[in-house]
């Protein structure tokens, strides 16, 4: 059977291999990108399931529009200008089975074969296959511990006058990195200036640990005249809520928004109503900001117990910024005193010692940096954070 | 803002300003293709509900593999085996979110830019806009009341040497009709001899009204060596447990399936969870029979007084096969007596009267038949039905 073109464009994932191994009993996981299932707020999802499902079953069950169920569209708008938006109106954004939808829907939109796209070096893997799969041909812009560089992002705008940029501005994955103010400003100016579109992906923006990070782009833009024509922003309830509803959100200058509205009705015509419905009795109850304290707080804690660890353990042999918000500590191993500096040779050894995490290089467009690792601290708790780290320090020292 | 080059390919439609018109009070809509929510069976999705938040809440909330959730994968295996299906293993479906995402998953993974795809004319609208967004050629192939004329369709196989054959064999969409035994066979014939593979989409061959309708292809696969390895098959719970939930799945051999799945992943990651757990303990619970039966009932006296009073109230200004399941009736305007023949005019003149339908040129990829139209009998009550017939025969008489 003859495959389509566009798939030759993939590689098989390192991180597939790997993850083929977490199924080992006893294992003690960094490896994941998702939430702690047992901070999910089970009693006010059945409270908001039972409330769908008495008020009005046929909207809940039936077939709905493809922008999004209105009500959770109005929730939604609302939660974003709670966050700085101004005018957040329900009709600017609509509905996707999860943020990654939102991504598959700007690459249907947007890229056409051979078109540049810039993303930071290193981001979600997901978004790198996913625009590829549209023959988007992806530019890597450097980044550090405030984010992409926009020096360095100016002129890769004009030497490759991309189709869109791609950033996760706030806790970046797999960076932890956030965009400083001044910066976020910059590439507002940029986006105006060079008439790029800017996709801002913001699913951890709500994890924050002590002080909130900077508003939103799209708060931001505001600010900056023109900027929010060419701004999408992605959001999603799953780091905070429940992955397993399936519900992100995209919001973007209209044009662009009709036409991912189409795509979308041909990719899987919408997002399951009775999960909107769920999640918009959810939000509509108020449930959501204990439910987002409770969370910061236990990721805070788990962040900062490992970072302790990591400090105490391994040393100069390693070296990272300590997160703010989000869910990862992105590590790169120095070879400090000979030890090991490739993350991949580290991954093997660590999982034979009962340790898992991803090496970062598959994290990279371009140029990937094999010395770098990514650490969740969601869900494992700070007990079993300890134990891990020791074990990352024993596979470590094995070198 | 530019816009991805494939976007050129699709049509601003023509139903979509019809629809329009849908929400003017008091019509009588024999448009939708949904089921009837009065139908949908809240209580057994209710209890569905409570089981999967008290019996495994961490799964049913949490990121999930993006082949589906191995409950429901066993569950629709099992449910496909008692349709005939031979050798049904959870690990030959993935669950989709709705069967859209079915067709959208084939043509991401299978078309390649001018890739020929063969339709029957008419057929389902989203499938053939679903296909030209991955740059397909389309050619259509004709019907009968006996579905897709087996051998004007190898003619056209062996002109075009398509990619793919996309056909729905069972109470078509929009034409009711449904493919032979013997052109099934000779269908899967064609598949294995031209190494050409067919897709079958299923939604309504559950949906018949007395004596059950010829086994689908992939079940009588079995009959034609070969063929099975060029056959991919298309299911959906949407038509008669809810559309809301988003469940679909497909049937596919291993290296498409696996294709598939890398696409899903970048697609939505994975169909929700939650509405995953909830359709596994429903078809867990047993109630799917009772609930066909009872869809089964109401839908073929909603179809027969459609096509009673068709008669009776058109009389020789229509043709129409009756249908023996599904949800449609596809009619075609004769112009005896000098009565309007052209639909598109027609449904202008009945929105006024206050009925609804769906004019059927559109559902051509290639050559439309201007006197055609769907009605759907599945929303409206039989009172309703004879209604809305007699606003139909008021506008046809008005022309």
């Amino acid at each position: 059977m003859q495959f389509a073109s566009r798939l030759d464009a993939i590689e098989t994932s390192a991180i597939r291999e790997l993850f083929k191994l977490l199924g080992k009993p006893g294992i003690i996981s960094f490896a994941g990108g998702f939430p702690d299932s047992a901070m999910f707020d089970v009693d006010g999802i059945r409270a908001a399931t039972e409330r769908a499902l008495s008020q009005d079953p046929g909207a809940a069950l039936q077939y709905g529009a493809t922008e999004g169920y209105l009500p959770l569209r109005e929730q939604l708008a609302a939660f974003m200008a709670s966050k700085g938006v101004q005018d957040a109106a329900p009709e600017q954004l609509i509905v996707t089975t999860g943020s990654q939808q939102a991504l598959d829907l700007i690459g249907k939109t947007m890229i056409s074969p051979g078109d540049k796209v810039i993303v930071e070096g290193p981001t979600f893997l997901a978004t790198i296959q996913c625009f590829r799969l549209y023959g988007a041909d992806i530019v890597t812009a450097p980044i550090d511990g405030d984010g992409v560089q926009t020096d360095v992002l100016e002129q890769l705008i004009i030497e490759h006058r991309p189709k869109l940029i791609y950033l996760i501005p706030t806790f970046g994955n797999p960076s932890g990195a956030t965009l400083s103010r001044e910066r976020r400003l910059r590439v507002l100016e940029l986006a105006a200036q060079y008439q790029t579109l800017v996709v801002e992906d913001d699913p951890y923006g709500d994890l924050y640990f002590n002080a909130a990070p900077p508003p939103s782009l799209l708060a931001l833009s505001s600010q900056v005249p023109g900027s929010r024509d060419w701004l999408a922003h992605c959001g999603s309830l799953s780091k905070v809520l429940s992955p397993g509803l399936r519900v992100g959100w995209l919001m973007a200058p209209p044009a662009l928004l009709a036409n991912a509205v189409m795509c979308k009705q041909f990719s899987d015509a919408h997002t399951s109503t009775f999960a909107q419905a769920v999640a918009a009795q959810y939000l509509q109850a108020g449930r959501m900001p204990a439910t987002l304290a409770h969370v910061r707080q236990v990721y805070a804690e788990r962040a900062q117990t490992l970072c302790d660890a990591l400090r105490a353990q391994l040393g100069d042999a390693v070296e990272f910024v300590q997160p703010q918000g989000g869910l990862f500590v992105w590590l790169r191993l120095t070879g400090a005193g000979g030890k090991e500096h490739n993350a991949h040779a580290l991954a093997q050894r660590a999982i034979e010692r009962g340790v898992a995490f991803v090496p970062g290089a598959p994290f990279f467009a371009q140029n990937p940096d094999p010395a770098t690792l990514r650490l969740s601290f969601a869900t494992a708790d700070v007990e079993k954070i300890r134990e891990g780290v020791a074990r990352l320090a024993q596979a470590l020292n094995a070198a």
